[in-house]
């Protein structure tokens, strides 16, 4: 039975999140439906990450068995042809059969981005979090990332409701970058206003749930100068869920990549 | 009274294109609105080029006048106050009292996005056409382009209904390019496929109406090889629009920039 491991791309927007729900339409739940009609049976798939709703995904990563002799190419086009366009399947390959996107994969990492001026740029507005101001001091939101590096227990960045056996988690990279060009969007010249893009980018072993967005939001306090980056080492220390800054909304958020290393692929 | 320069910006897709139409919401209309409620009055609004429904904007301009002393900057915020989000007023200057959108632009630049692989990034599907096969001869389709370029009878690419009173045109640049890099949306790494996206940028003094997407449904052609880029000479000598190509779809279709010279501004 050949397994194969899929990588995802997805607009999170109009989604309630990677994992299927009791209502509303999920990308794991459409995954399945699409491997149902080419399978003409269930298929379990497996994601790597779990997405909350309006989190986009540039390379999700699932793996799925099937029952068939079927090649990866003729997997892919099967299921783009039964996915809605703000989901793609943009790579298939074949896998080992202990490949399991979660339990395989080394590291994952996050894309926080954020829209720090006044006029936020239609192509953009769906991709980040608008803060038209103060501007935000990113030398500080840096300094406060960095001392996230390592592992700690981050338990006053875990959200509710997620209950996991440790809420240790080793972090590899952790950086706050304003960028000074305008985004590079290939149909622009002109929504990009030079310094209004700042991101959060971030690489792990794992991340608790809302673990990205709260750490984002206790950023933007440190950006804000209402906390100072030195902080985090208490917020961690605290370990409480009240130490740490608000929730930043899903709209900015991207699962960026799904590393694998050595024999399970 | 004052007198103002608008640059917007618009996603296209929800929109029945710039100019006001008995049903549906047009950028116009909507700017119409929002300036209604800050002059509690009707004011009216002079666009630089008409994109039809679906077509997006980089840097349309409008021309207005106010009656009450205000400031360019409170307008700009007023305005986006007002206006849905996928309308953005990005720039609000102060213009001399002949300044007109349309009549006082010297040259305007359309941009066409075209998506050449079997799939198409969620991110980058609303702003293209997706053309999966066959590898388009992008070679052939620049050596067409730049045939047009000139003044010359534009009457075989001329959308029906839009009568005028001429069809000469003047183009001062037009040109295909394949982008050998993955488009560098700023919150991608992985959506863009190298070779993937083309463009045809056109700049010119005016424009029929669907001139550029008859245009590109032409070059298109000529990428297939089902016409010579030498055709193009005979398209123009026709003027018929029989002769030209299909129109191509809106989505993939960007108003730039439109440029002014001299005391206008």
């Amino acid at each position: 039975m050949p397994r194969f491991k899929l990588t995802l791309a997805y607009d999170g927007t109009a989604f309630v999140g990677w994992q299927r729900q009791a209502a509303g339409a999920s990308i794991q739940g459409l995954l399945e439906e699409a491997l149902a009609q080419l399978e003409k049976a269930p298929v379990a798939v497996e994601g790597a990450g779990r997405t909350d709703a309006g989190v986009h995904a540039l390379g999700q990563v699932a793996s799925i068995t099937l029952s068939r002799d079927i090649d990866a190419a003729t997997v892919r086009r099967a299921l783009n042809g039964h996915l809605p366009p703000a989901i793609r399947v943009i790579d298939v390959t074949d896998a080992v059969d202990q490949f399991h996107a979660r339990f395989s994969s080394s590291s994952k990492v996050y894309r926080y981005r954020l829209w720090n001026a006044e006029v936020v740029s239609p192509f953009e507005r769906p991709f980040v979090w608008h803060l038209p101001a103060p501007r935000l001091d990113e030398a500080a939101m840096d300094s406060a990332a960095r001392l996230l590096v390592g592992s700690h227990d981050f338990a006053s960045f875990q959200g509710t409701g997620a209950p996991t056996q440790t809420t240790v988690r080793t972090l590899f990279s952790s950086r706050v970058i304003r960028h000074q060009l305008a985004p590079a969007a290939a149909w622009s010249t002109a929504t990009g206003e030079a310094g209004a893009l700042i991101t959060y980018e971030v690489c792990g072993s794992g991340f608790l749930r809302h673990m990205v967005r709260n750490i984002v939001g206790t950023l933007i306090d440190v950006g804000r100068g209402r906390r100072t980056p030195e902080s985090m080492v208490d917020v961690l220390a605290d370990r409480s869920r009240t130490s740490a800054g608000d929730t930043a909304p899903a709209s900015g958020l991207f699962l960026v990549r799904v590393s694998y290393e050595g024999q399970d692929l």
